[in-house]
């Protein structure tokens, strides 16, 4: 029976691998890794290094894909079911990664950003790659430190207070306003700075962008002050790299 | 100047350490080894086997000390200033313990359950200990794989939905209604089965007890049919080990 294994990897530093990762990847035939075009190629670049850092040369097989592009451009409504069809695009080539490029009796694996637990559909795709019954397979998932860990560790901050409750959420839906009933959020996926819109609010945000990397930057304070540095600091880097992945918490001073 | 690491190193499976935990702890001093009492001791020989495994033996030195009781007593209202009288306690301890123990170019350790952003209070007691100034120190937190991305990794799901939030709260809030705006919701440090107010919602349970240990228990389903099975195994594991750590994943189902 073919084996897959979803591993978390950690968000950017190669030293929050996981001992359990390290182990598995070193028992993989084949590593799947899905490219997300030229922005994200420094991302494919650091899996590659993890691969040659802790497996032996020749071990080992990669395949490389084209993930299909995610239709963003029709706006806020039609985002799930653009979810939805970029979903089976990319089941179908998983499927076909899977039946074709692996044995019978090898085992596979997806390195995932993160943790695989948060805004990632390499479950859900591998569940419903299962569902069609094409190919079988059997998988199992192997959890990682996320950003949102490595975020409040650098800030050496918690997630929630002493026995609060804390809400991770995107950019989107902070842009709905702030979420009822928590004062400590995480914003992720954030494109558009929904973090501007509460500037006059009572809040401090710990901000990080590419976390765990080299060119890693850290702003944290009351937000009315952070968040034109913020703003200057991101549409720089962004510039200068050609991409950029941030993260937020907001705290609500009681 | 001393150097202080507080290191997530997971929530139960010695495999979930990161390689900078274990590179950290390498070059460690002193291990500081916070004992919560009989019921506990199970946790602390985790921490202690990881140290004879990653470490040379005769290379670093285990301080222990008993942790201040917590007064749970006074009931609900009482909760938060209980957590601040039992928060300077351990500040004094600690403040004790690295004036005496750690000598000034040394460097300690304390190792944190799970990940030390969720409901955990290293972090802000060495801050405290800090603000009384009088022992001086710098101090890093090394992120880890939390018991919540190991109870989601273990059920094979994720933590939220495609671009939902999910929230992260205890069972005491859980106890005062299914919180606002958010169909994801994880439960921590809940000693009454406060998922047993919601069998009559459209609700899925993921509920996992001693995650990555020997012991695992995993239940899922819909959340009618799954309370009573996991009523019935908590308190039989319960009785059978003396404690009983379990989180749980609620999702409403659409
Ligand atoms: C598709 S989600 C995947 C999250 C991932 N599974 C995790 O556990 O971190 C991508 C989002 O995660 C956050 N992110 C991931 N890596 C990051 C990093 N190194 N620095 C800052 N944010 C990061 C950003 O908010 C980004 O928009
Ligand atoms: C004081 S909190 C600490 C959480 C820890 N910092 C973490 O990241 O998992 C303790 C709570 O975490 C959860 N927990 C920790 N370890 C667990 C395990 N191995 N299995 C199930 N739940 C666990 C339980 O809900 C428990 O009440």
């Amino acid at each position: 029976m073919r084996e897959i294994h979803v591993i978390g990897i950690g968000a950017g530093d190669p030293e929050h691998l996981t001992l359990q990762a390290v182990r598995l990847m070193r028992s993989t035939d084949v590593f799947f890794v899905l490219d997300k075009g030229e922005v994200k190629s420094d991302l494919t670049d650091l899996r590659r290094e993890m691969l040659r850092t802790h497996i032996p040369e020749g071990s080992y097989r990669v395949v490389e894909a084209r993930d299909p592009e995610r239709d963003r451009t029709a706006g806020s409504a039609a985002y799930s079911p653009a979810v939805g069809d970029w979903r089976s695009a990319r089941a179908d080539i998983y499927e076909r990664l899977i039946a074709e490029e692996l044995g019978e009796d090898e085992s596979g694996a997806f390195l995932v950003w993160g943790d695989p637990s948060l805004y990632d559909s390499t479950i859900a795709i591998l569940d419903e790659v299962l569902a069609r019954g094409n190919v079988a397979f059997a998988y199992d998932v192997v959890p990682g430190v996320s950003s949102v860990s490595a975020l409040v560790a650098r800030h050496r901050t918690g997630l929630n207070r002493v026995a609060r409750p804390v809400q991770i959420t995107t950019g989107r839906r902070l842009a709905e306003g702030f979420p009822e009933g928590v004062d400590d959020v995480v914003v992720m996926l954030d494109a558009h700075q929904a973090f501007r819109a509460h500037t006059d609010d009572d809040v401090d945000i710990y901000w990080g962008a590419y976390l765990g990397t080299p060119d890693e930057i850290l702003v944290s304070g009351p937000i009315a002050e952070a968040a034109p540095r913020i703003e200057e600091l991101r549409a720089e880097a962004r510039e200068r790299k050609g991409w950029i992945m941030d993260t937020y918490l907001l705290r609500r001073r009681p």
